[in-house]
């Protein structure tokens, strides 16, 4: 697996780096970004994974997530991976910022012509790791992983699904039930067909209702933010994890909005909850 | 003078937003951004200005510069201007990213036709603090003033040429002579004319030559920013300072660059620098 260096900067004292590679999950071209903080240079760090919202790529936290400066002083590498496969020849559409290309949903397609690239949850859970344990000093039996809104859902599923592999787990604004809220739910049918007994596997409070479980959860929410009753639905989350015993720590926080003005507001407060689970 | 709100989002307990009003000093809209900190909604705060570099708007360094938590717990309010008039109907050279629009290099040109409405002097120093203080609760007696390359030199100029205005002076890898440096002197010439002494007027190195004086200066500079040799040279200001007794204090930082990674990393530095200037 070849990695292409399209930039490094010196950040933090630490090195911000965006990479490309062909990833065989998703039959396409991928780019991301790594923050390597200073204590990498001694040996293998930490790592916590960023998943991001609808229509970003691994750029939008990169710039304005304000993550380098406690990644730096705690000493984890943060990996943001792009949302979706991107391309010409890849299906999209193009004016739906719910699908397609920025909305991979963290999830692997099986219907046609969706199965032959949007295979995100294999990439992100499989691919991604292994490509960064072999050219960057990590180490895999520390890894946590947040995300913001779409890239929330993806951190909590993959962490429900992946029982003990991440020691710690949070979100920002997540979209906490995808297969019946308004703004995500035609992307699940297109993605994974009518059959809804197939949306359950990408979809965290349900997820949590069939069994699956992680001991914690951290989320922050805002109480100004637009998608709050269509799309995001926190009281969901808190009732399934009240009845499956998860405990949940959910900040509703007064007049934050759904932007990285609010992302960046609370994001040392995450990477610290984080680092406390993973310097073990 | 009214100005219409184009966005606010709360971050980091006070208000980042987005203002645009009518310019009389540049005959078109102009935009700024404005960061309120929670101190803010208690009585006036003191001010900083952030000048920003060729091809900014206000927003980048509101994206990328990562100064909102500082100025929070320090209770500053941040100011960002445009770098430049902007609109279909000014005089540009659209392929040149060294003049024209995201280049207005903070003086009041007196060429035709740019004269009509680059006139950033004017505008950053009488024009927007007069608006600013009357929409905003900031107190015009505790001022500082900082930028980044273009803006460097823009806030170093300006605090050379309103002694006492400014409690405190900083920039981020300055463009300090350029009047001489060969990526800006062609701009001056077109905006101000052959006649070099013309120049001097907006040249911090040469300013200082002519006898203006701020009592202390911080520069911080990276060792690996492209831009040292042919446009930004500190060693000329460190040469300046020294001959008329400034007390400089430049930080050359090892193995940065020109970019918001650079800037973002000593935000915080020199938001701290200006508060203790600003908190008496």
């Amino acid at each position: 697996m070849t990695l292409e260096t399209i930039s490094t900067a010196k950040s933090f004292e630490g090195t911000q780096g965006v990479y490309r590679h062909k990833s065989e999950a998703c039959a396409c071209d991928m780019t991301f970004a790594v923050f390597l903080p200073p204590q990498a240079a001694k040996g293998p760090v930490p790592v916590l994974w960023y998943l991001s919202g609808l229509t970003c790529t691994h750029q939008n936290v990169m710039d304005k997530g304000e993550y380098r400066r406690a990644a730096a002083e705690l000493g984890i590498a943060i990996v943001c991976p792009d949302t979706s496969p991107r391309g010409e020849t890849i299906a999209d559409e193009k004016d739906n910022w719910q699908f397609g290309s920025g909305a991979g949903f963290y999830l692997d397609a099986t219907q046609a012509p969706y199965a032959a690239h949007y295979r995100m949850a294999t990439y992100i859970a499989e691919e991604l790791p292994a490509l960064v344990a072999q050219n960057f000093p990590v180490d895999l039996t520390r890894q946590g992983i947040f995300g913001h809104s779409m890239g929330g859902h993806g951190a909590i599923t993959l962490a429900l699904k992946h029982p003990g592999r991440f020691k710690s787990v949070s979100a920002f604004a997540p979209i906490v039930q995808p297969s019946t809220a308004g703004w995500s739910q035609p992307a699940f049918e297109k993605y994974l067909g009518p059959n809804e007994m197939a949306w359950r596997a990408y979809d965290s409070t349900l997820l949590i209702e069939d069994g699956y479980r992680v001991p914690e959860l951290l989320v922050d929410q805002g109480t100004a933010d637009g998608f709050l009753d269509d799309g995001l639905r926190p009281w969901l989350l808190e009732d399934a994890c009240r009845k499956a015993g998860i405990a949940l720590t959910l900040n509703m926080r007064d007049g934050y909005d759904h932007s990285y003005f609010f992302i960046s507001t609370f994001m040392a407060d995450h990477i610290g909850w984080h680092a406390e689970r993973l310097k073990g």
